[in-house]
């Protein structure tokens, strides 16, 4: 019943099913060139940003409308050939890889906005529209979509993942922001979930569902979000500490009063001196919070008042406040580069990223013990926090060469899920369980839920075709 | 496969399942006084709010723990006789209707708080507790919790209807402020699902499952939900408007600006007159619209000016605007008195409620309409909206012993929400699905996604127990 820990299994197992020559034939007259089977197409859809290694899915469907996808997932269930949908790549925890073979559905090509309701402050978009294009296409209205989870990814695979990011303190996540979707079913199926009211009891939430299922239960083909007024008002700011302790002090303090912070992110000072070294900067090699504010000015004023307040409080220094675009984009400069440059820091290394997020009350606990641990232990380290939410990240840099060190990183990430745990916390806040999660998916929420979400995975997928191996 | 309308369904069909006497025996043994089967009882536990009757449940089990929860289902599912929770009772949709007999668990009785986390601003309580009680336990910690569906209603069953009401236009619905819950599973299992975390992302989102399940999926037995910190300021206002229109349109321009209103009310002139009657008042008798707004008193300064603005350029007369608590109470007054004072405006009559939502673009095309066409067919009906929502209810008050009035209200209903459902929105956005409005979830959300809530529920309940006939 228990998936093994990671750390304990190292390298996912593989366990292909049979690709039928037919299916690939009948795959081929549907789609002519829309199918590619080359080894360089199938090994850029069976990787993401995790580290692990598997081999490529069988083929490639670039699908263009969700007739497209309707119709690989029909033929993939007429032969129980797993199908997984691929957006731009940018998962961190194996979500993608074909581990037991079978057709990835790349929705790049469904790139298209459907409707922009800026009334309703709404927006449909196939599952290939990335945030950035999304912003982009919305940006006369004056409204913006805000979650950001720093690649510019798919809105289908923020959805699938129900991904966040650096405005979710103040924006909400995916879940609170997916407002009703297109599904194709494991049998093919098109539903539609949800409607365009801001609010609904109309039976099962299936949207919220579907929102984090890691394409287990279906593919979506038609997202709807919430838009935002961009604010009238906005200022950002950094500010240094000498301990990391203040620094998160400093967010609990904010996020108690209630302040409605619009971004809060942490940097510790390890990782300040790896952005300085990466981007020629100059920055206070302290532990570091980037801020930012969204409101009317004279609401603005009040919260930046309030914060630096809390800050002076827990001895901040080199306050630096930005009122501009151009002054913003400056100070979060340290944000923005922080994984690239951990990442950069180690030639040659992968990353093995955590994601713990905790009740913010437990921040410090949470938090502290874990950067003194890889400290302690040696290992190369970034560290980035979204601590207004009480989540944060550890980069363990590792040679994927290098069994012991990635050993190392997964005892590291396994005590600090533990701990997580045992502060009331998540292993997961933003990423998705995908393969590097499952063991302590169990841990969190016990074999009764794990077994629940079977029994919906049995019932709405029965021969397992929907990016089978992933979650429990 | 279609469920049939209400409207040619006037009465809720009535199949009760064999009640085994050595079920009953077996229950009073481990029972004893917790377990009641006099009528009275059993009537007051076969009622709601709802205008149905149907015989009462068998059986009342008067639980005062999960174990309490857990035996009751575990012997309710070896005689596979159905178990139907109940809070205070103050559902609106038949949802505690025994239409196939069984036991009622009363959850009264389970009524703890059992961990106020102010510092992480959440509360864990058992599912009998109110949303007053949760209020004055928390009082003392600064933090409130603000979903008020206008009854003082269990959390539970608030959970368990995906509850709303006037302040969930700020703060959002039980969708968006439950994070974690314990429920007892159709087998008689103790699972858990969510943390105390804000966010997470660890597999299938069961907790927005349960919430608004409608206890067809499993029994909750511990809920935790967010809490908020108490504004610094608040100010309450009323207007009144010559027209229906200039009140909608204001409402429209508020929420498309998003000025962060926290009460957005409307009632409509009849509305206004019968509140005049009932409570002796002497309030302008136009279309009135109830705002209340939250925040730093500059914050709220700002707000209260650009509502103004708005109900001003829409021809608001009227201004009232109120900062103590007394005073905000007194303008108020009317919004609380509106339901009974409804009811009651008609001597004997019951009322059928309808609970749209609409995209807030379209509220004027959806509310407009449905008031004029009442008022046409010459019902007695009164009319409060969640309208900042885009959420609105009409009551129809019939005589419940005359068909035809019954069957006008629900052609009434039908045409309302055929109108609500063109304009994207849902035939429910806050009072649930229950009995009364199976046939328009089939219309809302088609039969594929019917058929996937049927399967998830034939997955997790296969022997049709936890609330059956409901939703579906």
């Amino acid at each position: 019943m228990n998936a093994p820990h990671v750390g304990t299994h190292l390298v996912p197992e593989f366990h292909p099913r049979a690709m039928p020559i037919a299916l690939l034939e009948a795959l081929k007259t549907r789609f002519g060139t829309q199918l590619s089977t080359a080894q360089v197409i199938r090994e850029q859809h069976g990787r993401d940003e995790s580290a692990f290694t598997v081999p490529p899915p069988d083929a490639v469907v670039f699908a263009e409308n969700t007739q497209d996808v309707v119709d690989v997932v029909k033929l993939a269930a007429q032969y129980k050939v797993p199908v997984i949908p691929f957006g731009v790549g940018s998962s961190l925890e194996g979500h993608l890889l074909a581990v037991q073979g079978g057709i990835s559905i790349d929705v790049g090509r469904m790139n298209q906005v459907l409707a922009i309701n800026a009334e309703d402050l709404t927006v449909t978009v196939q599952p290939g529209v990335t945030r950035k294009q999304l912003n982009d296409a919305v940006k006369s209205t004056g409204l913006f979509f805000p979650i950001d989870p720093g690649a510019d990814a798919s809105i289908g695979g923020m959805a699938a993942t129900r991904a966040s990011g650096t405005n979710a303190v103040r924006y909400g996540t995916m879940r609170e922001n997916v407002l009703a979707l297109e599904v194709v079913t494991a049998s093919g199926e098109v539903i539609r979930t949800g409607t365009r009211a801001k609010k609904s009891s109309a039976g099962y939430d299936l949207t919220r569902l579907m929102v984090g299922s890691e394409g287990t239960l279906g593919l979506m083909t038609e997202i709807t979000v919430k838009l935002y007024p961009l604010p009238e008002a906005v200022m950002a700011a950094i500010v240094s500490f000498d301990t990391l302790a203040d620094a998160v002090n400093t967010t609990i303090q904010i996020i108690q009063m209630g302040l409605p912070i619009a971004r809060c992110e942490l940097l510790d000072a390890t990782t300040v001196r790896i952005v300085n070294q990466y981007a020629k900067l100059d920055l206070r090699e302290g532990a570091m919070l980037l801020m930012e504010f969204h409101g009317s000015p004279a609401g603005v004023q009040e919260q930046v008042e309030v914060a630096q307040a809390i800050a002076d409080e827990h001895h901040g220094h080199a306050f630096e406040w930005a009122k501009t675009p151009e002054e913003r984009t400056r100070l979060w400069t340290a944000r923005h580069n922080a994984y690239f440059a951990g990442v950069q820091s180690v030639p040659g290394c992968k990353a093995i990223t955590t994601d713990a997020c905790v009740p913010i009350s437990r921040l410090s606990d949470a938090l502290l013990d874990s950067v003194t641990e890889a400290q302690q232990s040696g290992i190369p380290y970034f560290m980035v926090g979204h601590v207004g939410d009480g989540n944060f990240h550890m980069g363990y840099l590792i040679d994927p060469n290098k069994p012991e060190e990635r050993e190392l990183a997964e005892q590291l990430n396994h005590r600090l899920v533990t701990r997580a745990l045992a502060l009331g916390g998540t292993c997961t806040g933003e990423h998705g369980v995908g393969l590097h999660k499952m063991g302590f998916l169990v841990d969190e929420t016990g074999a009764g839920a794990v077994a629940m979400m079977r029994a919906i995975k049995q019932a709405l997928d029965p021969d397992n075709i929907m990016n089978p191996g992933k979650i429990f």
